[in-house]
């Protein structure tokens, strides 16, 4: 579990690096970026995990999400990672189309051929990459939050709703909040995990709440009415109406005017990241 | 001065706009950003411009500055123009390289062929994008401030040097103090003002504070200890020196660990925009 520092730059005190690593879970070469707030020599310091979106790695987060200056108030160690497997022989949609295959591993356990032997961004999330940062950074693993946008809000909620015990707060900024309602998440997980779509249930938020998944600490979702893909692709109000019939305690939050874009995702970023900082204590 | 909008997006509860329009200063389409914070109706906002350093146009403080969450709590107009002519029949270094030409029009108004024609970025920002500022945004003309980085800080040092009377506060992010005594600059003023050194004097922050300019409310710097332009090119000493010697008030910071990038940028751009607002009132 070796990693390679590509980069490091201080920045609001503490130090934003990216690294690099070769992955068990996706058999491929990993980037992910992580910041660590200004703390003392010894100190472990609470997690937030920002899972991307779309056509993201790494780096859009890290450049424009606007993250340090909350993070370094708060003590938050904040781990960016990228959204597929990459590189020599690892497939791609067969149009290179921008919402399956490269960019868009929909952080699902693939199954179906060819993408079961490197689309294993879930193992990659759940496993293989909290090991790293507790053996790399001086992270507190008790105290794990986890958000994301769109595709990675997805994975946020998914993610958070199948492992309450290990992320003690849960957040997204225009999440797809249910795949099997939605073209994107249609595409995904068919490629993905075949066409039988009872397999489709763990990675759908709606889902996971109608089946008894919770969150103690409750959900705290961001949303553009101005986003172009709300009605089409990430019907935040499925999400509402899960929460409200099955007793999740929800805040889900309409935001007048803005779009789907890292405008939006930093100006919401540090109410995220204050809330995930309470819950976590 | 018709301008045509690009792009809008909310952010922080204002507009993050990106504009182009048609330069007489210099004879070419120009492109610029401007964020104009959440306001009451009619109210006419301070403004404060932030010139870019080599390589960059508008983009890079729009997407990595940070400055938005500053401006929208303290009511300020943040403006970033672009930091040269570009397009069709615009002369660019001879070899493409990254210190001259494009991407790096120095704040100055060219006298040497070919570059007299387009590179009037010196006319551009001083005259004629305040008059679009002014027309198109509400803007408190009478409230101006300015900085910039490295290049750019260059500019506002020199341009806020020139015309105290308009910038009522200037500061700078790891600026070239001096092009008489740099590579760039040495580069630069040659190509573009020619090789008789006293013309370059209104170009030269440290020269003009010799020959008695002055900023009333003193000036603000942050210089990053690890810049690895600062021992052969910033030279922030030069500044601190004729500061000290010509009893011009500047409180010029070395920041340990700092580097050039926007990692450092941000870390300090809503300290630089909270002593704007406290000195635009």
């Amino acid at each position: 579990m070796t990693i390679e520092t590509v980069s490091t730059n201080k920045a609001f005190g503490g130090v934003q690096g990216v690294y690099k690593h070769a992955s068990n879970a996706t058999g491929t070469e990993m980037t992910f970026s992580v910041y660590v707030p200004p703390h003392e020599p010894g100190a472990k310091l609470p997690v937030v995990w920002y899972l991307s979106g779309l056509t993201c790695t790494h780096a859009n987060v890290t450049e424009k999400g606007e993250f340090r200056a909350a993070c370094a108030e708060l003590g938050l160690i904040f781990v960016a990672p990228d959204t597929s497997p990459r590189g020599e022989g690892v497939p791609d949609d067969s149009e290179g189309a921008y919402d399956f295959g490269l960019g868009a591993g929909f952080y699902v356990n693939a199954t179906e051929a060819p993408f079961a032997t490197h689309y294993h961004m879930r193992d990659y999330i759940e496993k293989e990459l909290p090991e790293i940062i507790a053996a790399n950074f001086p992270a507190d693993m008790s105290r794990q939050g986890i958000t994301g946008h769109s595709m990675g809000g997805h994975g946020a909620l998914t993610i958070g709703l199948r492992n309450p015990d290990i992320y003690k707060s849960v957040s997204a900024f225009a999440p797809i909040v249910s795949p099997l309602n939605c073209p994107w998440g249609e595409k995904a997980l068919t490629g993905y995990i075949g066409s039988d779509k009872t397999a489709w249930g763990e990675y759908d938020a709606v889902a996971l709440i109608e089946s008894g998944a919770r969150v103690e600490t409750g959900l705290l979702v961001d949303q553009g009415k101005g986003d172009n893909f709300l009605e089409g692709q990430l019907k935040t109000h499925l999400l509402t109406e899960a929460c409200e019939k099955a007793g999740q305690d929800a805040v889900i939050r309409m935001q007048d005017g803005y779009d789907h874009s890292y405008y939006f995702i930093s100006s919401f970023m540090a109410e995220h990241l204050k809330w995930h900082a309470e819950c976590l204590g």
